[in-house]
């Protein structure tokens, strides 16, 4: 079986410690862990012969397994379980011959894929947690260093009104914070052991059963259900949701950093990014457009995942197997936006002097909204706001600064407005105050006020 | 602006009580309640004049307002909110002169239109999670009364071993447990006041800006974020994804239903559902039908909204705008699956007798695990394996009980395995104990163990 | 039932002519069209009595029946065709008693549901091809104008290599043809009636079942096929891709109009636009943003439809009742984006100087790639690429003109490099003469080569 | 780089020849294609020294080159044509110093990235129409042999009225045909080179590029539109879609086998299929279920692709990137699913026998409609349709035949309705002979008649 193209791009979208959680060998590891805590303590239950299942315990390691092999006979039988437990088999009872009996004991194939992908999940999706929480803790940084640095708000992509980059950088901050959150909590909801048997009851181990999930969570250190989930994947599900909501607010950041970087604002530069095979001048925001490609691909993935819920009985049919290779390049992907965000973030230069000749270029017309509410005080609202947009548009025609384009409204000077009165209203100062006030906040809450334990 | 078809399918895909949330007259009051707590507040602060405040709250009625005319401006003006201030200015003008200029005083449009959604969705939300919990109770109560109700589990969409009815209620009643609780959480965690002004710091209000955010979340029940939150939408995207979940669980119950209803199976009956146009035998499982449908598009709608969530710098350009009919509609449509598979599972005829003919036109295949083990004890797992695959072959080529060719075959009774031996290992007694032993513990937890508070 | 706040926003994302052939009315008429073409054709046949068909014929009229009242009944019995059918033949029967037993003859309510969709999209679909046709139009106008118009072409969101306005209007130009007849091919394949019966062969016709269905087809000027294709929904899951991929393109060309409008470019300015509800100066691209949020939305509900796709035997439980709402609102929300895009192209003000500007600003960097090529024949292809990409940097550290610095580099002019190569090598001209070569052979084409009849 | 599961699965998932078109050799391999016949054309046409070229060619082989090695680079350069040139350069140089300047002469890496895309696609897509042919010609031998094979049609999972095995073979027959050609046709549609140079226009070859775009295009074997498309992904997407409608068909497919393949049913088995580690009963319908998982995921890879088309100006930021391993992952698992839904359909064993014995499970009820339109000619429809329906539910519950009970009412028995016309109504002859006669047009059509050429 061939890559898909995985080999080529795999460094560049994903990242290299979370993917190794997914790689087959990673995939067989697990399977094979489960198997291996199974048999043991089905030994310490006395279900097994110690003998046995320390002969599966030898043989649990995947290396001693051929994936090509197990990859063609899955293709047959319909998941690498059968051919893997068959392998299995052969191998611990060249060690101790009873053993072949006691591999697998009573449980079925979906036991062991399940709770292996929970053992994949539990190694790498911490490993996403850390980078997020490290990101936050570049854009905390960046929020205290730049809680009064002005530039310009922008909404609809236009120039709206200022703000600091600090309160940009907080509101990362804040989101980067709330989204691990999200993720830890759904890892911990889904973290719990599979195992039910052919329909669930475990029926096959007797009254032992129910003992025997507690053990068996016991030793791989998994959350312990009620009933198996075999047919009801909703936890699995939110867990790819909250990736999805990662991967989403990643997206904003590197949207963010991307649109301040382009050379005509130029307020943030890459001090890292990817060349041009033709042009030598370039230097591209390649950890933005790595976060933007999974936030473009996680919708759809996570919408397999949810798409995949309604299986059918006790097994899905096609819905448990839509699940494999979507949730593992969902998470995959998220840790490689994750990296490459972070590396965007690490290597950002802000540019104070370029934000404020950006403000400065709007003429003033970026201070409409507090000029509106100062002139509201002597003109009422409806008149302030007229002849402010009135002088923004003399401002744009004439190439002239607003307020001095204001001062010379017939509408506006016969309510004694002066030269001072419109200073003091169009001084950016009030946005930079609330905007330090509110970034303050964030700094000394440690971690946002809403993110609940 | 024509309904798109809603009015003649909304009844079917929707909840009346959850659906009147979204209506354009519940969606302007929601803004309404949002200007006039604001005002209010503003007034309590020393803001706005008392009278202004006054007179602003009483033109805060829906009724008051031309939906049709307030539409044909949003289309100009990209928003509702926009053209719906400039009404109330002249409405409350009209009570109050001075009123005119304390409208909407210091905020934006999308603190308008995110605060009301939030208002909607708190007040729809709980509606949805008051349905699944007397689905839930509907299913505990099915899971209680069969829980010993022997059936055929299968996987594959073929008879894999038995099962009980109970065993499967109780499956579905742990699921809608957890669906509600993390529609629940989700909701909570997205009920926040959204109010920043132009570029989210609340300059507008100098000092006054973070007070102001806490005495109007306090005023219409909201919690009280330390930022504003335009321009991150991952709280927002998390409830939608906790839909896409419900709507899943919702599904995977329904097709559960229909696979049992099939007329060749017929283990479950449905007491209501809809007729023909052309076949006047058919009772068609309707209920099943509209939540399948939900669980069909549900994925797609919350693709959206995570694909929307990388909005540009202070406020997004077409991506905020893509959340507002697709959030209505996924909350919609989670409502009338909840709503319509309430009434499948209200109206479900349990048929036992019928069970039972299915488990026996196996011809004991339904036990070929437990007949397995219990040879494996004589035999070793491979040749008990073989054994038993062969004896379902010619099983099935004769249409005999798999006991009775089991019993011919040289290879098992050279063991001195006995007709006692077989009749046991394949009594599914254990099965059902198994099974019940499951129920007890769903029933006894009232809520599943791995439900967080 | 409510109206899912659609009534707030059906005018700002769709498009009047484009949603009125999917409100309720509509809706209800081509099912009545359907319903009367079937009794008359029937009637021709010798099938149905001529003063039956008559009296049908009479009381197919949509405003004859009560919406509400349908869609209460449409809940319980799962579509709308059941109690429609209901209510014309107690109409059909006040006119003529005996037209009560030839209402709906030999035929099943998704005969009606699907045959009625195929005339509404016929309906709409063509209006969309038409706003796109307007749209390229209007595009096709700017690429001839602005075939010579230089300004800065952009990768990953920086100056890349210079372009001309009218190149980039080609690009738009030719997308909107193609994705046009894209539209228009989908539209004819999926443009066939659909009468089957209960299960697909319109047996209860006896013999005339193929022939009905070609005349009725002929009735209603739709396609034949050669069967009933109420379980395989590839023609309208194609017709609903091909929306997909229009909006897609919508949406690129409005992302391209608000970059290039952004304050700080400035290229390209909008006549119209909305205004803020706080910031007097702002003129927002709400077109933009209409088509950015419907290429947001589209992709989710394209894959709705598809996900319907694996329908149940003869008739899908759930996956056929998720396309209803689906396709309307995603054939509504195309039309609104073509109707938007075309407003946005159509408000273009096109500024060459601010193009220039741009382009000087890059002090020659954005002909990085032009000035290599030219040393490439001096120095080799790797010092040519090192000399220019260190230029390139002195240039911007030092903000002076990339060609000054480069005329200093010794490794550069030991190849004596004059200032009049330099000068020739970074003359924009040939990429203005490639650009317009381009953009000739585009208008000349009428219709781009590749789109084929 | 690991290879996040898909060695495990990829035989599973996907088609062995299918895949080998998107390995990381074959990627790599189309892009050297692509480098090669740029540097012939361009000493063909004497931009470039021919030796130069025939270095290039002889270093254009994937083996040649370190995948490990430029997938490092690629993360750090954003794609892998800026490492792979540089590797080509070094090797050509090896050979013929001079060649190093002329790989890759006045092109951009997209120009590689996206006709490689396409030499792939060219090579993978018709292997999948073969597929697809194929399995269109076994549906058709089914709908030949089994024209006149009588069974239950079933609707919302319900007995519905008779049907022939042979019309819904022949309804697959037409689906599959229609989408192939479908992919066909699209495939035709974006098979054209993409040579653009840094924005589009080639201008760095002078007023040679339009020559060399066509030649190349010759060269390499696929169309040559009239402006690069770099920027414009219609093409693309909606081949990606032609794919998704594929999957949903065949899932279509896959979902009839299995649900007429359930035990309960038994009339169609599958004589491949996968066993289970639990069960040694059981032969699983893999091949289904590999369909119907391609079904689940392939609406999310599609809705991925919409979802990137809006790409920024002349190079997308993260759309483009999205594309690659959607499309390479879309393609792979269509072509597993055409080839799993293959072995599903070629391994069938159509059960004639529990066919007629589900019919007749009904007891009449199946033949409902048939027997109220006979009825209808004597008691009106009203009357009838009551009748049927009060016969059906007492035939339920009594366990007799419909017609029997049916003979027994009053209402009907007064209209002197004899047992011979209820035999001769509830003959499901009818149904026979109109499914034989569409069966017959489908089978002489060759194609069916609305696909166009």
């Amino acid at each position: 079986m061939s890559d898909v193209s995985h080999a080529l791009y795999g460094d560049l979208f994903g990242d290299a410690d979370v993917s190794a959680q997914f790689s087959s060998s990673a995939a067989l590891q697990a399977m094979l862990d489960v198997e291996s805590a199974l048999a043991e303590t089905q030994a310490a239950l006395g279900i097994v012969p110690a003998a046995a299942a320390a002969a599966i315990a030898r043989v649990s390691r995947a290396e001693q397994y051929d994936v090509a092999a197990l990859a063609r006979e899955a293709a047959i039988e319909g998941n690498v379980v059968i051919p893997l437990v068959r392998s299995v088999r052969r191998a611990a009872a060249a060690q101790y011959p009873d053993a072949e009996s006691w591999v697998h004991f009573g449980i079925t194939s979906q036991d062991v894929v399940d709770t292996a992908l929970v053992l994949q999940l539990r190694a790498a999706v911490p490993l996403i947690v850390r980078r997020l929480e490290s990101l936050a803790a570049d854009a905390r940084g960046l929020a205290h260093a730049h809680a009064r640095t002005l530039m310009s708000g922008r909404t609809w992509l236009r120039q709206a009104a200022p703000t600091t980059f600090g309160l940009i950088a907080a509101g990362w901050t804040e989101a980067l914070d709330r989204v691990a959150d999200g993720l830890r909590q759904a890892l911990e909801r889904a973290a719990v052991v599979q195992l039910g048997g052919a329909t669930g009851s475990l029926a096959s181990l007797g009254g032992q059963g129910k003992l025997l999930v507690e053990r068996v969570g016991a030793r791989l250190g998994l959350g312990v259900p009620n009933l198996s989930w075999h047919a009801h994947r909703d936890r699995i599900a939110a867990l790819a949701c909250a990736h999805g909501v990662v991967c989403g607010t990643l997206g904003k950041i590197a949207r963010d950093i991307a649109l301040l970087g382009q050379d005509e604002l130029g307020e943030l530069d890459h001090m890292s990014g990817g060349g041009s095979s033709a042009m030598p001048q370039k230097r591209n925001p390649v950890g933005c457009a790595v976060a933007l490609a999974a936030a473009t691909r996680a919708p759809g993935l996570v919408a397999a995942m949810l798409a995949a819920m309604p299986q059918e009985l006790e097994r899905g049919l096609g819905g448990w197997h839509a699940e494999w290779e979507t949730m593992a390049v969902l998470v995959s992907i998220t840790g490689g936006a994750a990296r490459a965000c972070g590396e965007a973030i690490a290597s950002i230069d802000v540019r104070p002097e370029r934000m404020l000749e950006n403000v400065a270029s709007s003429r003033g017309a970026i201070l409409a909204e507090a000029l509106t509410l100062g002139l509201t005080s002597r003109m009422g609202r409806e008149q302030s706001h007229a002849a402010v947009a009135r002088a923004c548009v003399r401002s744009r025609i004439e190439r002239r600064p607003v307020g001095d384009v204001l001062l010379e409204d017939p509408e506006v000077t016969r309510h004694s407005i002066a030269r001072d009165d419109v200073d003091r209203w169009m001084d950016p100062a009030q946005y930079v105050s609330a905007a330090e006030t509110l970034v303050s906040a964030v700094l000394s809450a440690g971690r946002p006020s809403d993110v609940r334990d």
